[in-house]
């Protein structure tokens, strides 16, 4: 991928001298904003373009060449593709649209391309793109006559959609934060998200990585990726809803993932994930300050109304405004003019003008070990003292950095300087408190994150009965079926997942038999085929507590339909709290685990974790502590803690399975009973979905 | 107070012809901003200051003035007001601060101050502030030197700080929104925000409101003034934390109210509550538009990405993107360049540059029925189209008042254009696509909460019988104590709230002759005065089920303090939920009720609502149904539906009690035990608090 970004030369493909050609657009960009390297131009009627031969062919160039740029009719790029393959090019940029997205046509001729790419070792971007920007040398291959070159800087902007990525690349220009490399990497026919962020992870130049998705190619490798990685990665995640789906699947064929899932592995991954161009800007301005060492600030305001919506920003995020050393409030309360107003922290510095005294205040409080950050409110509401605020907002940022200590600049200047000051600024600045506490708080949360992340893989999963369970799961393949409740119980067995005690029974007489054994009261479910997907409404009879009763129920039971194939027995489980776990397959992420609070903790209330799989028991529990419900499980009202050990190894355990056998494609345990003794935490119901291919 | 901004002349005291004069710059803003008016100046050296002669005293002056605007030190204030008043001037606005603020001194000036103003039947602005503006006029009181005058517009901000004030200006100068008056309220001695909120509401002028306020004067008046209003009023209501408690008592006095009590108030009056000045700022831009009257919108979009981001976000939102009329896509399609896009809704436009074309496309969807509002996405990176652009968005914008329906205007154009549109417009646009979308949504909601909004008044409280109720009250009263629990209980009887069969027992033999009565199983709890505000561990026995059992626990109870009065025995009653009500005495607020589900619901997730009592018992039943939980009320897990009406006839009646008697500041009733048959609805326990004046 490294070559891609430093590319030394380059060709253009689709060049004409007509009006409204695009590709003259790219070359124009290159020569525009100094790309050093050379440039050659392809377009089957020749000509000149800006000074430059406009060859017939990619088989006339000359030159030794990196890089391919293709803005040519979709049916002609394998072709051209193979060209370049022959004189060596092993990189290119693909911006035509219509492949996938238009239909079977497109799909055939993506399927020529990546044959032809496979064969000469290509790799590309797009197709369906703008291709990619590197500020540094120059290179840049949008189509879109760009009015201007972008503002160096670190951070990099990597997006599914071209316009999106431009938008990126226009706000960070004029925001402090800068520009480093910059892609749209539109179908992700040949490099996709997981290339790109592992390049990203590894560039030197990158300290910021902002990414615009609106699918996983390969979303597991992506999270595994994610990981392991030492700089902050701000995801927009899109294409959430069904109503997106439409347009997503014609913009860049994406397919609308599942959300939640998107969610989790965000959280478990330290992932900032957001929903909006502020947000992200947001963040960004954030990770480009020295980072917190603690929740203790100091807000520092010419505005006495700013310093209360910050105080209070600072109250939700969880942020302490610490007394302030006694000498300095003294000094200051000496500077101050008509001596009407009462410092503290906040410090309201209201008709205090001299901005030298700011730089010293903000040094003062800098040095002070009880202050971990500061926020710097400079308002301004006169045109006159702007250039000295300009200065000041300069030193405090170079201060800040003189203290590894972050001070966040808010800024509240006229319209006019506050455009000049964003044009011309080399560092960001907030333009209300609220934002800067924002920003502050995020930066926090991942510090503290990825602290506590391992950055270890997932955990490889044991199974001792392995080639049983193998065994177990291809007899329903051969007979291309589901395993009816009591054929999952059985393999909650097999794996030592415990289940309450159960009996499948053909006969009422079994029945009866079963009952003797494990005593009153029962529950009755029917079982079979037909009643797999439906909601257990009537198919189960709960609290059964005598012979008479069950006999009745019994018979209710088969009658229900004409493929009851027997009725299972369990015995009634008393249980203070009710978990459910579960394990999905992913198409994306693959196999994820979830976790929740049974009963209207989950129904009502949503209240789920969920998890990459496998897991161990640790990160199990860690799951159920994550829980908005999670009180609930310790000593709550009387009830003494829940069996959460037990709980934690039945969730791991369920990871493992789905983790080692892909046939699985889900699994549900819903409710599991927990015991507060520490014995008898068993699952209640279990349904087992296969996959049969 | 219209008065105040219609003023024909006015004087500045606290003038003189010093460098750092501030009073001098009131008399600059005012010329440099067109103020037609008369403008005197007053202050104690004489002199001359923009042409004008410096009066020593208000005594001096000798035009009829309608206003006076001060800024001197707080201890002249009281006398110049009273020459203010001799000279029949009876508006003023004080701008000085040292007031209330700066504690016991500033208090006695406040007194003075208030004594003469009442004398003189001025009514005025401030302290601690900076005053009006009224743009139609050109009347600019702050003492700052603005850069420019304010862009014209309907919205009006009234906000508590100054600084705030003045940043909301310059915002709304510079975002097509535009502002029409402006007021910092400072210390709110004379006028408060009820006067304020009541004038606007009548103003002709004003079409939004935006209140900024650190705390509440009169907040039941405001919340009554509000739900009468038929203008969209939005209120950042800061100070809500601890830590900015400290800057807020130096900054205008201000006393943290209740934040829970704001967010209720603000639901129920239909204020628009925000938390950020971009909160603000976007709310006021969708109050701009004309009205959705459906959910159904199309987005049209000439970035992909961009669109299916406004698609997630209609999602989240709850719109809905109705099919387009296949006639329209088909005229669309045709005009397609490269034909490498499907259409749909969203619609991407990707590379059809024809910006007359966009027009007719927007008018085709206005005409149509089955769409209520637009996003339009214009996106332009290219520097070239930037005019062509701007002419649309105000073609776009009228198009909108025509049709009566929104077309919100998302621009991404880059960063010289949107700052000479921000400077330019006289419309707003967003900056992306999910502002837009969020101040959509906002508009709806509020267009909904409007039209179910009565805008009567609160109830009136009716009691039967009222006199008994005092009487009983007084006697604690008298005996300067607090109702223990069967006293709670009495009170609970006298005015129709049904509680489960309790018995105050002093003995043993009372307390199993009670028992003999109302049936085992009873639980027992000890009645005493200083059990009152412990927490209830140990002081109460549930599940009580014989009369060893109970002998024994009566024993231990009675033997918890010295002061035990007795056990009170109250039968167990049975219930599958239960709800907690409470009613409390807001200081500025006045009282309030309370309800939410009890156990998990409240404890853990604090799912609770909260309205201005008195309330009458549909009301009541609204706030049962607003709760996050409000599912378990009804049909649930094979339970039938809970007794509400009981329910909400105990609320109401609850309300009833704190509206009427004012020496009551609170009442728990904590649980109540919900019954399924419409029968036995009950309070479990009560905690009655007087205030004893």
């Amino acid at each position: 991928m490294h070559k891609l970004f430093s590319a030394q030369s380059l060709v253009v493909v689709g060049v004409s001298e007509s009006e409204d050609n695009l590709g003259k657009n790219i070359v124009s960009n290159l020569i525009r904003f100094g790309y050093q390297g050379t440039i050659q131009a392809v377009g089957p009627s020749g000509g000149q373009v800006l000074g430059r031969t406009i060859h017939r062919s990619v088989a006339d160039i000359s030159e030794p060449t990196d890089l391919a740029v293709i803005l040519t009719p979709a049916r002609f790029i394998p072709e051209i593709m193979a060209e370049c393959g022959k004189k060596g090019i092993r990189r290119a940029v693909i911006e035509s649209g219509g492949f996938r997205e238009l239909g079977p046509e497109g799909e055939e001729i993506e399927k020529q391309l990546l044959e032809i790419c496979t064969r000469f070792g290509i790799r590309f971007i797009g197709p369906n793109c703008i291709g990619l920007i590197n500020t540094k040398t120059g290179l840049y291959t949008p189509f879109i006559a760009l009015p201007s070159a972008y503002r160096q800087g670190k951070a990099s902007v990597f997006a599914q959609s071209g316009g999106v990525g431009l938008s990126f690349g226009e706000r960070l220009s004029t925001s402090g934060i800068g520009v480093n490399k910059l892609v749209s990497m539109g179908n992700k026919l040949s490099l996709d998200e997981t290339d790109y962020l592992t390049f990203l992870l590894d560039d030197p130049e990158t300290e910021i990585i902002y990414l615009y998705l609106e699918d996983f190619k390969r979303g597991r490798e992506f999270a595994e990726a994610a990981r392991k990685s030492s700089k902050p990665i701000i995801l927009h995640k899109s294409n959430t809803s069904s109503l997106s789906r439409a347009i997503a699947q014609s913009h860049t064929a994406a397919l609308a993932g599942d959300d939640a899932i998107v969610d989790a592995v965000c959280r478990e991954s330290g992932i900032v994930r957001v929903h909006s161009v502020a947000e992200a800007i947001n963040a960004m301005r954030g990770f480009s300050m020295p980072v917190l060492r603690g929740t203790n600030l100091a807000v520092v305001s010419r505005s006495g109304g700013h310093a209360v919506v910050a105080a209070d920003a600072c109250a939700r995020h969880g942020f302490q405004l610490p007394k302030l050393n006694e000498k300095l409030l003294e000094t200051v309360q000496k500077k101050l003019r008509a001596g009407v107003i009462r410092l503290g922290n906040p410090m309201d510095l209201g008709d205090l003008y001299d901005l030298s005294f700011y730089f010293s205040v903000v040094e003062n409080l800098l040095r002070q070990e009880n202050i971990d950050g500061i926020i710097l409110i400079q308002v301004s509401h006169m045109a006159a003292d702007c250039e000295a605020s300009k200065r000041l907002l300069q030193e405090l940022w170079e201060l800040s950095w003189k203290y590894g200590k972050p001070v966040a600049l808010v800024v509240e200047i006229p319209f006019k300087e506050r455009v000049q000051l964003l044009e011309s600024t080399e560092f960001p600045f907030f333009s209300e408190p609220v934002q800067a506490v924002e920003a502050l708080s995020l930066q926090w949360q991942y510090a503290k994150a990825a602290a506590s992340r391992s950055g270890e893989p997932l955990p490889a999963s044991r199974f001792d009965r392995d080639t049983e369970v193998a065994a177990w799961l291809r007899t329903f393949q051969t007979e291309s079926r589901q395993p009816l409740l009591h054929e999952a119980f059985d393999l909650m067995d097999k794996v030592g997942i415990p289940t309450a005690p159960w009996q499948m029974t053909e006969n009422i007489s079994d029945a009866l038999e079963a009952v003797r054994a494990m005593g009153f009261p029962v529950a009755l479910k029917a079982v079979g085929q037909s009643l797999l997907h439906k909601s257990e409404k009537g198919a189960v009879a709960l609290n059964i507590a005598s012979e008479q009763k069950l006999e009745k129920e019994w018979h209710r039971l088969t009658s229900l339909a004409a493929d009851v194939a027997g009725v299972l027995v369990q015995k009634m489980v008393s249980s203070t709290r009710e978990l459910i776990i579960g394990g999905k397959r992913d198409p994306y992420f693959g196999p994820v685990v979830l976790a929740g609070l049974g009963g209207i903790m989950v129904e009502v209330l949503k209240d789920i974790r969920i998890r990459l799989a496998p897991i161990g028991a640790e990160e199990a529990a860690c799951m159920f502590q994550e829980l908005s419900g999670s009180r609930l499980l310790g000593r709550f009202r009387g009830m003494p803690e829940a069996d959460m050990e037990t709980a934690s190894r039945i969730l791991a355990r369920v990871s493992q399975l789905m983790d080692r056998f892909p046939q699985i494609s889900g699994l549900d345990l819903n409710p599991v009973s927990l015991k507060d003794d520490g014995k008898g935490t068993v699952a209640l119901d279990a349904r087992l979905l296969l996959k049969h291919s």
